[in-house]
């Protein structure tokens, strides 16, 4: 049943991940031969610098236009592990033009023109397969888009951040504050020198607007996913997240609507019960959790990072691409057939947990109650702690629209009793 | 794009869960039709007791004659959640030979004659898809078979029978005996009047034995599958275990030997360390820890059983049969063409708890170990308590032979300063 004709890989970049792959394809040529039906053949190599040494790759393959290389004709698959906008977007576009799929690991361009991208393969009769986009290695992009293609997803909530659920972790494990625990990150190399995109929510916003997406069947663009970093989260959000049995979290929360007519999609830091199997997601693993009407409760869970993790991921997609090839097929294409609208953030359904620094005498829990009942808002529960003439006031809400929320802080710290809204945290998972 | 003639589908089985993957057929269809290009149609539906009302289902598509329905030919794919060996497994052949693809959540037959089956499938090229079969609802055969396709994996840990999960986990979280948790599980319905399949592991060791296949390429038969239940699993036990900062799991392990020339795979209780991502899979979940060369360390985790689960394993596979059949395709076929031979117990490398009831004289110790010393097996940790004349050793091991273990545990009986064996238990997940 073997074809002997080997199947033409076109590798687009060669650094940590695409040099991983190339390995990869050498050392297991066989077994994707076996698993393909045929043998796959590395065709050629984009690099930027063409005279950094490479192990294992024969430097004929090797060159810097990559443009030439995705028009060659007889290339059946491009491997886009570049990154960034352009030119992986024209390269891309323009492999797909000349007979060739797609496996990418590009996250913020599927983030961005996913349904561009998605439009191209299909004109062409192309594939396009990401998995290694979300979540490194964690097979997720395949169980969503074809184990669940028959059950309702309802929401998803992931932990898709190593770098910020390794900082979280080590806060939560050692009692550091939150500069400390990037310190020791960024020593250890789990951050970069510059971590605003972790830790300020771009790249997990980036993996909820993709994952929302195929979730949903419906298109959600980067700039539907509401975003808030995990900055501000201190030791003593920890402290009283350990009082309500909770540990904190960045979470990418992808959700649907009750009435089902709606989704929205965020990220940002919030309490979630110890017992939630992503509570005991630990240093820089990834995990997500996905809430189907019929399958239930799942969860993913594997490293969301590194060389060899990701290249995983990006040879199931090429064994995947290549089946479809030899079989004349595609694989599942977009799913957007849902096109539902994204709604905001004030129309998300959340508890928050308040801390408030009053001043100690009476009536301050009357004058702070009432706020909340004007707004609508129902409370769960209320700690008072008091000591020389100051007080903190703890308030965890009942669920409440987050417009209505949000509403409510902001006449809270316009009363003259509340002297600063210390804390403000969602809760989610239960 | 879409095609307006439907797929059809015959349905083999009504119960709880053939009931629930017709319900969502019917609820879903449009859905369904998206996702698959075109729509598909509930043809057929075979059970025993036509009589018996069905909700939603049309009389006049129930039949006794399960063979007449899968022989008509122009049944696309044919839905087997019969269970049992026969008459399923000559169904389904029929069906091969008569034009339709098969889903099947059948682990019995597919543990024991998956690779007659799968020989079938391809004979007439046809899709055998049994997602449904391992771990209910969890996207795990899919993710072994496909995305970790240009991976290699070493190892699969898994907790796939939910009865005995709830179990343990009830003798964990409030120190009850066996029969205890087992009389809460069967009052709760997660235990069946008769227990034999789950808590003896026979239903986790045909799980095995297909996990087994799929991750190493290699056939392994359900009799390939060392086996031992959980019925002997005390109280003492999880003290001990918890002295370790371990917990009690019945655990499916399917691992390559070091050098990469063999196989195993084991059905057994076992200690494993609190820290493990499956040692916090409580209830009746189930969870599967895979680590590859690659992807490194991922884990899967959802409900194990359940109709609507199932169902929802069932319908992924179904529009994926349904999609390669439009495609005029087929999916990864069965993939045993690494044949690795199927090593026995003796050959696995594990550790070894054990307890001891020894006389309180001096010297025991010293003969005690000096029987392991006589077996090559190295001790990590002894624990010596003693009181009135009695006292227990507790031995924990480093890596050995399962052979050399059993050979040292034999052997300690046979010491005079030996009692007695109050308990042995295996050490995994380090």
């Amino acid at each position: 049943m073997m074809r002997t004709r080997p199947l033409k890989v076109a590798l687009l970049g060669c650094g940590v991940v695409g040099s991983e792959v190339a390995r990869i394809m050498t050392t297991h040529a066989d077994d994707l031969a076996q698993r393909i039906g045929a043998p796959v053949e590395l065709a050629g190599v984009a690099v930027r610098r063409p005279s950094k040494v490479r192990e294992g790759i024969d430097p004929a393959l090797v060159t810097t236009d990559a443009t030439a290389l995705v028009k060659r004709g007889d290339i059946d698959v491009v491997v886009e592990v570049i990154g960034g906008i352009e030119p992986a977007r024209s390269l891309i576009t323009t492999a797909f033009e000349h007979g060739a799929s797609v496996v990418s690991a590009n996250k913020a361009l599927l983030a961005q023109d996913g349904a561009a991208l998605h439009a191209a393969a299909e004109e062409h009769g192309r594939d396009l397969y990401y998995e290694a986009a979300v979540a490194g290695a964690i097979p997720l992009i395949r169980p969503l888009r074809e184990s669940l293609a028959g059950d309702k997803v309802n929401r998803v909530l992931g932990i898709v951040n190593g770098t910020t659920n390794f900082i979280l972790d080590k806060m939560d494990s050692t009692g550091a504050g939150y500069q400390e625990a990037l310190d020791e990150a960024t020593a250890l190399g789990y951050a970069e020198a510059d971590p605003t995109a972790d830790v300020e929510g771009f790249d997990a916003a980036a993996k909820a607007a993709i994952l929302a997406g195929i979730a949903f069947h419906t298109r959600v663009r980067l700039d539907d996913v509401y975003r808030e970093g995990m900055t501000e989260v201190t030791a003593a959000d920890f402290r009283s997240a350990k009082e309500m049995g909770c540990t904190i979290k960045l979470l990418a929360i992808c959700e649907r609507a009750r009435d089902g007519a709606s989704v929205t999609a965020r990220v940002h830091p919030a309490m979630i019960p110890l017992s939630h199997p992503l509570a005991s997601v630990r240093g820089a693993y990834n995990a997500v959790f996905v809430e189907s009407d019929a399958a239930g409760q799942l969860m993913f869970y594997g490293p969301g990072a590194g060389g060899s993790p990701t290249a995983s991921a990006v040879l199931g997609d090429l064994v995947a691409v290549c089946r479809n090839k030899l079989n004349g097929a595609t694989g599942p294409g977009e799913s957007a057939y849902a096109a539902l609208p994204v709604s905001p953030m004030g129309d998300v359904v959340t508890r928050y947990h308040i801390s408030l620094d009053v001043a100690d005498k009476p009536g301050v829990l009357a004058q702070v109650a009432t706020v909340f009942a004007e707004h609508g808002v129902s409370i769960d529960t209320v700690r008072q702690q008091g000591k020389d003439g100051e007080a903190s006031l703890v308030v965890v809400t009942h669920r409440a629209l987050d417009a209505a929320l949000t509403g409510t802080v902001e006449a809270l710290r316009k009363l003259d009793t509340v002297r600063g809204v210390a804390s403000i945290m969602r809760v989610e998972g239960e």
